[in-house]
């Protein structure tokens, strides 16, 4: 029986329900688009046009979720007879209309003009280090997602962070986070002193040029050894990589620089995470809420353990290597690969963090993030407040350098508090994955060296991406691994790839 | 004051229309990027979710269409006090919604699922040349034809075929169609032969073999030639060529044969001249029924305009003989371009005919659909009637060869009847359009070899592109060349480019 041949006469509401929801599917399939080529192919002069063609798409899906027919009925048909996937589908599309039905239709249109406004000047005024400029229009937006924050968290009886926490990590609270980065704070620091220290024999080695068409090849030919699906996707090129379209249609995209092929080659396969994360999940499932990947945290375990666990593991390394000189016409040996994607650099700069330093980064924005939200922090304080963080995390300075401190990241001029914990809940999960892939399958190195790269994939299929929605983060976790999130794997495995491999 | 700032109290239906419509449209925008995306794009695993998700997208514009306050709010807006634009906006509105609300919901559906049925057998059955396989299909796509006909007839007071071509000419009537084609072929079948007489001493000219690469780059080069804005759209490869996207983003297609680089440069002349159309429609009328282009005939007259007038004239062909050999590293004189691009065969594919030939394929087809939808001609007959109207126009043998014969177009699987004469029209507007803008700014060819391409391009934009919809098919003909359609001048060209030129 597939979701959308629920012909049960003994669950109307529920059937009504899931109808409803392959709508939203339908108009959130041609969103997906929408966006996909706004990034990939629009020429400048479409982007008005798009920009209002996307809106009433928005305010027509807003209107859909919040239907009161749709609402009266998520109550009705938790009195009917369900089956526990069913159930499981119900309370995702609870979670979808609370989401949409909780703020009133003023407050997001208010949120949407100011969060544009500020973008849009946040973009000049990074690039002019004006942090003047920067501070009022961010106050304005900090004070807009503190009554957001407000209103859903009353919705949800949650506290105002959390209710933001929620919106990308359903289930996940302050108080475990706080637990969490607690705990990694005590040994990050120190460590990050000790692969230095370990590293600084390496030779430094400068990045090949090479051509764009030849990264490219390159990049195809990985992808297929991963397993990507080009009759269920495609590789394209945007500013920013990203990851987008729909399951049975996932686009990926990476960006060309001559002087950095390894950028361009990593990002791909952490976008190919993310891709056979969506091409795998239940095709059963495929228009309805439950179909959906898990969460943002989840969604970022699958493509960090393509790009961290498995691309950086010493078979895998001998692998890229190979292609690597094939594709570039480079002479790389497998040390000077490694040399070039394991040297761990405190930085200023989130995005071009490596494995080790990049939760640092995630700590001082999830403690930033908190203090603005719960007004203990002013967004007049937060250079002071980097500068300290940064110093007490990388040893490094941030005065005056606001743009590559605390203006570079595009989150808050969007207002997207509590999506930052994500990136890090990701990395973290991934290991905890691997760790418990590895009691079944065997040292994951042995699987590639034999050839067998697809069991590794087969084991990811089954575990995470098949399943969708149908549990909750927690739940899918324990399933997979024995217990909920715990950061000792991760930390195992910072400690065994940086410190005790060679 | 633009077409969203209606805010005239008095006004406050067509306000209200106007808002509607502009509801509509941006639904249609994202209606073209999915049929362009799908068509240039779109891996194959895409296409049941996309088709879903349009099929979604059609109805829910099919809802806004004939939603009942809009249909009411039609007939209260013609007893406001409006301008000339805005009746003529509302002339449009009202087309539209009749072409949507005529027709009963069921009749619709029943013709998606059977012509989708019949294109998808037709597509193998072309192949094979299975006429017996695939006349059962086409009578009954005939005779949901002959019931939609009917229909969108009474609706209108319109005879069966009247009401067909009224889909796509609105205005345009059997009997003068008759009149017109009637006259041509007086002329037409004689007038081939003597060009094939005269051309009988050409050289074979075969065609240089160059990449598909090289193709593009003269291609991307010819189309800034013509004033295509690239800031407002762009150039892709697709199975068959086609101008689609939005005005502001006007996506055009073109494809690669390394043994024929001629169709895929003017294919892609012949798709700017669509697109300068799309991009040159009046931007205050951008979101508005009447700031569509007029019709498929006066669409096609731009495109061949550009194809036929504009790109196979003499000093057009010096141009582009110089782009060619330059970009392919050919080694091609004016008279060898002129040689392949002039030729004249009688042939059994219309997609392949020359100008000369082609409006023997139509004025057949135009016969043939006449018949099929008055019932005056059967289905089972239609290969003999075929032969008998290619023995007759162009001295050529079908029989048999269903394959290039009755069995090569889509148009007939899909239900498509009432396009054809579309393109012959077009021909000849194109035509006319030319005699008129020559009264005022003398030769073509002079004003291609003084530099003076954009006096061409201003004059089409300001009398033909800025119009959009403004005036009636016959009354925009009338304003620009002082007279209806007239067939003699596209005789007057032909004569002039093919018996008199050399």
């Amino acid at each position: 029986m597939t979701a959308n041949k629920h012909q049960d006469s003994a669950t109307p509401h529920y059937n009504a329900l899931c109808a409803a929801f392959k709508q939203i599917h339908h108009f959130e399939h041609l969103r997906a688009l929408g966006d996909w080529d706004q990034a990939t192919m629009m020429p400048s002069g479409g982007s008005q046009a798009r920009g209002d063609a996307m809106a009433e798409l928005a305010l027509h899906i807003h209107g859909l979720k919040t239907a009161p027919d749709l609402v009266d009925r998520l109550a009705a048909a938790g009195e009917e007879a369900l089956s526990s996937e069913q159930v499981a589908n119900l309370r995702e599309m609870r979670y979808q209309t609370l989401q949409a039905t909780a703020l009133p239709g003023e407050l997001v249109q208010q949120k949407t003009a100011l969060t544009y406004a500020c973008e849009h000047a946040w973009r000049q005024q990074r690039k002019d280090n004006d942090w003047q400029g920067f501070k009022p229009n961010l106050e304005q937006v900090i004070a807009l997602v503190r009554e957001e924050a407000q209103i859903l968290g009353e919705a949800q009886q949650l506290s105002p962070y959390d209710a933001l926490l929620n919106k990308f990590e359903p289930g996940t609270r302050t108080e475990s986070l706080n637990q969490v980065f607690g705990e990694i704070r005590t040994w990050l620091p120190d460590m990050i002193k000790q692969v230095q220290a370990k590293q600084q024999s390496w030779p430094s080695a400068p990045v090949p040029h090479t051509s764009a068409a030849a990264q490219q090849a390159l990049n195809l030919d990985v992808m297929t050894l991963l397993g990507f699906d080009f009759n269920q996707g495609r590789l394209d090129t945007s500013s920013h990589p990203f990851s987008g379209g729909m399951p049975g249609d996932v686009r990926i995209t990476t960006r060309y620089d001559e002087t950095d092929f390894i950028t361009s080659l990593y990002s791909t396969i952490h976008e190919v995470g993310h891709a056979r994360y969506e091409q795998g999940l239940p095709p059963k499932w495929r228009t309805q809420p439950v179909g959906l990947a898990r969460s943002m945290a989840i969604h970022e375990s699958q493509s960090l353990f393509f790009e961290m666990q498995l691309a950086r593991s010493p078979a895998m390394i001998v692998l890229l290597t190979e292609k690597i000189n094939q594709h570039l016409g480079t002479a790389l040996t497998n040390q000077s690969l490694t040399h070039l994607v394991q040297r761990v650099t405190p930085g200023q700069i989130r995005v071009d963090a490596d494995e080790v330093t990049y939760p640092c980064h995630i700590m001082l924005r999830f403690e930033a993030e908190k203090g603005l939200v719960d007004n203990s922090l002013q967004v007049a304080d937060l250079p002071e407040f980097w500068d300290n963080q940064m110093q007490s995390l990388l040893g490094l300075s941030t005065k005056g350098d606001y743009r590559n401190g605390c203006m570079q990241d595009i989150h808050w001029p969007v207002g997207e508090l509590g999506y930052f914990p994500s990136y890090s809940l990701g990395a973290m999960y991934a290991a905890q994955f691997k760790a418990s892939m590895v009691k079944t399958l065997g040292d994951i190195d042995s699987l590639i060296q034999a050839g067998e790269m697809g069991q590794i994939m087969a084991w990811l299929e089954q575990h995470i991406w098949s399943q969708g929605s149908l549990l909750t983060t927690d739940a899918l976790v324990t399933q997979v691994t024995g217990e909920v999130l715990n950061p000792v794997h991760f930390k195992h495995h910072l400690e065994q790839r940086y410190l005790h491999q060679w």
